[in-house]
């Protein structure tokens, strides 16, 4: 059996800890799937007295994260500290620069700083691994950048927030608010203290900028990803979303949008509705779930859970073997100077159908004055609803468009918000095949 | 940019003739994913003459498909022939032992001649690869090889024939029955003129018999297999089972049955109910899926297109592109001479819950008869629904029992059958939750 690999771990969180305990108590299994011996020889963590159910005797502690990419006895840095710029960013450097491979959970970083790293990986002839990053327990990027490499993709399409995922579910199956589910899901450790990066979306945005470079060949453009969040989601619309046989969920979509010159990668994480018969739609609570639309390949949705330890851990050890093994990919599938430049598809490019919901001051003229304005900006209707009769006080009106270009949506609704009486903001929620 | 890799293809069925054209009309994508050019040299096939719709001009013909085997501008064998011997066992040892790498869309000579050709492939330092032989378009060899290393599988369950699914899936929308559903499968390309492989359920135990090797660590044993198709399964079952909130799949799962020393692993490809709320429930048509339960991943699950020449000649290139590029890993995840032997689980060992229809004549005591043999054998029961009354007549009469021994469910069923007022063979379908 060949020599050792040495392991360092910035980071002792749940994931980190349970790294290195996988790696301590299944050795004899790691071994026999990597060909060596794989071994923790330094950490970093803040606390070192802290209990985390991991023997970390004989290990070496550096105060400084950075110090890991230094050292002769480390060969791979697992970088599990997090976050976009800072000792995360220093030490995925430093270890790249110093020759040696890094496995991150960093999505963040990567959404940022992916090409660059990418680069610097390979003119240093090491490997930069992330399965961790991009939906923990679903092996999505093994699959993406090794497996469906002779695949065009035409779609990835990801629930990618498992949070988000949790809050959308538990509001449909109770008819609660979003303040107060969040507020359980707090409880229960499933959102933080500061829930933005999962409710407002960016977390999901991170990881569909990644996916996207994977399926496109482009270089990482999380700067281009049209984001909402699920903040502004209500019952009320859930509730219409069920009578009309659909699902509502985050979702991040990446595709080729737009016609010749004009055309470029469109990346949007928003809510969406989706048919309950859709395979995406039946994926609830925390977990995850991509799915590909790929020649010729045809179309495949891999789910499982997102985030937490083990799944991420389990994510992590994937990478670590293949690295072990000398089983190397360039980051992004092909060499980080051969990807395309980003190119955004101009929002104007995007076409889809949409629900929308107007409160309305039910008196006659009403449904006169805004067809009249979807008729102008050409929006063709499929259905509407119109929920209980009360002349004189506020009910719902709820439209679905056939296919139309979202500017002609846009347009409308605005057109439509200003009339007197439309008494709140319209909710608009696009419809997406899943 | 390094050597040109020779690629000798044998078959040129839907799917070897899908690998070519790739090749030929990909070539640029896939240098750029594998490093280096890619190269169809050779192939053989009956029929020179047919048109295939792939360019072959320049592409070498062998009348005997071994002869790829010691062609010196061949370095990596593609056998999509098919057959568990013959010419396609042939080739495969040939080309092994010949030094050359071996990517294979076939299912039974791995079941058959798995753990063999496994050693062959480690004794001669190369690759014996077959993503396409399972689950063809569901990149599961690379998440169960590569992927889930640290992870202990605890079970690993699977929709793995398409024809079944569709026709099952057919059953249950039109309440149709299996011999006129077969005989559109069969109309639409989805089931062969002899559709025993397919409906009987060796072909789902092939693929079973290779995810329990690499979940397991076990030699391959496909002996062990216990098989049952799903031409017994009727549209008053597939009834029943909706009215009880079940779907009817045909499954193959595979787990450690039994304990400590009795302890080994069960196989079984078998129709089975699985909760609609299931994920796995949710695969419909000629969908494939396979579920892994492991730790610390915990339950994830990938679904795609299982057969068809786009879905496997994609499999195929992943694996051929990772051979391009070094990527090489055992062909079991762990050095083959490592796998463990083979040791089935005792069939009694298996527990679990049964759906079980009994067509009885409806006079007094019946009841009290066969609830009289289930308390005897131990076997207690979760629900029962005897449908319409109908004096002296024959009516249904459905059980599901809780979780108890097969072996005690066998034995209660045995006695049951001899009863005189049972008036056919008892229909049994296991329950699994998905």
């Amino acid at each position: 059996m060949s020599e050792v690999l040495g392991i360092g771990i910035a980071g002792l969180g749940t994931v980190g800890a349970e790294v290195a305990r996988l790696i301590t108590e299944r050795g004899d299994q790691l071994a026999e799937r990597a060909g060596r011996p794989i071994k923790v020889m330094a950490v970093s963590a803040r606390d070192r007295t802290k209990d985390r159910g991991v023997d970390l005797s004989g290990v070496t502690w550096e105060d400084d994260a950075v110090a890991l990419a230094a050292r002769d006895d480390v060969d791979l840095v697992c970088e599990v500290i997090g976050g976009s710029d800072g000792t995360a960013k220093d030490l995925v450097e430093a270890a790249l620069e110093a020759g040696k491979s890094v496995v991150t959970a960093n999505k963040a970083l990567l959404a940022h700083h992916g090409t660059d790293l990418a680069k610097r990986a390979e003119a240093n002839g090491v490997a930069l691994a992330y399965e961790a990053a991009v939906a923990g327990g679903i092996p999505i990027i093994r699959a993406l950048r090794d497996g469906f490499v002779a695949d065009r993709v035409q779609r990835v399409t990801g629930i990618l927030n498992g949070t988000c995922n949790f809050i959308l579910t538990v509001m449909r199956e109770t008819g609660r608010a979003f303040d107060d589910v969040l507020a359980e899901a707090q409880a229960l450790g499933y959102a933080e203290a500061d829930p933005s990066f999962d409710v407002d979306g960016v977390d999901a945005a991170h990881k569909l900028a990644l996916l996207t470079a994977l399926c496109f060949g482009r270089e990482v453009d999380f700067a281009s990803v049209h984001i909402e969040g699920i903040r502004r989601i209500s019952p009320v619309d859930i509730s219409f979303a069920t009578e009309l046989g659909y699902k509502i969920k985050l979702l991040g979509v990446a595709e080729i949008d737009g016609e010749g010159e004009q055309a470029g990668v469109s990346q949007r994480v928003h809510p969406c509705m989706v048919p309950v018969s859709a395979p995406i739609a039946g994926v609830e609570d925390v977990f995850n779930a991509v799915t590909v639309d790929a020649d010729p390949v045809g179309s495949g949705m891999l789910q499982g859970r997102g985030a937490g330890a083990g799944p991420t851990a389990s994510a992590v050890l994937g990478d670590i073997v293949d690295i072990a093994t000398g089983r190397m990919a360039p980051a992004f599938g092909r060499p980080a100077v051969a990807l395309a430049p980003a190119k955004a598809a101009p929002p104007s490019a995007h076409v889809g159908s949409f629900y929308v919901r107007l409160m309305v001051i039910d008196k006659p003229g009403v449904l006169a004055d805004i067809t009249g304005i979807l008729r102008d900006e050409h929006v063709s209707m499929e259905s509407m609803i119109q929920r209980g009769r009360d002349p004189m006080e506020m009910v719902p009106l709820v439209l679905v468009t056939h296919e139309v270009a979202e500017s002609a949506m846009q347009a409308a609704l605005a057109k439509i918000s200003d009339l007197d009486v439309v008494v709140e903001e319209p909710a608009m929620i696009r419809i997406v095949e899943g």
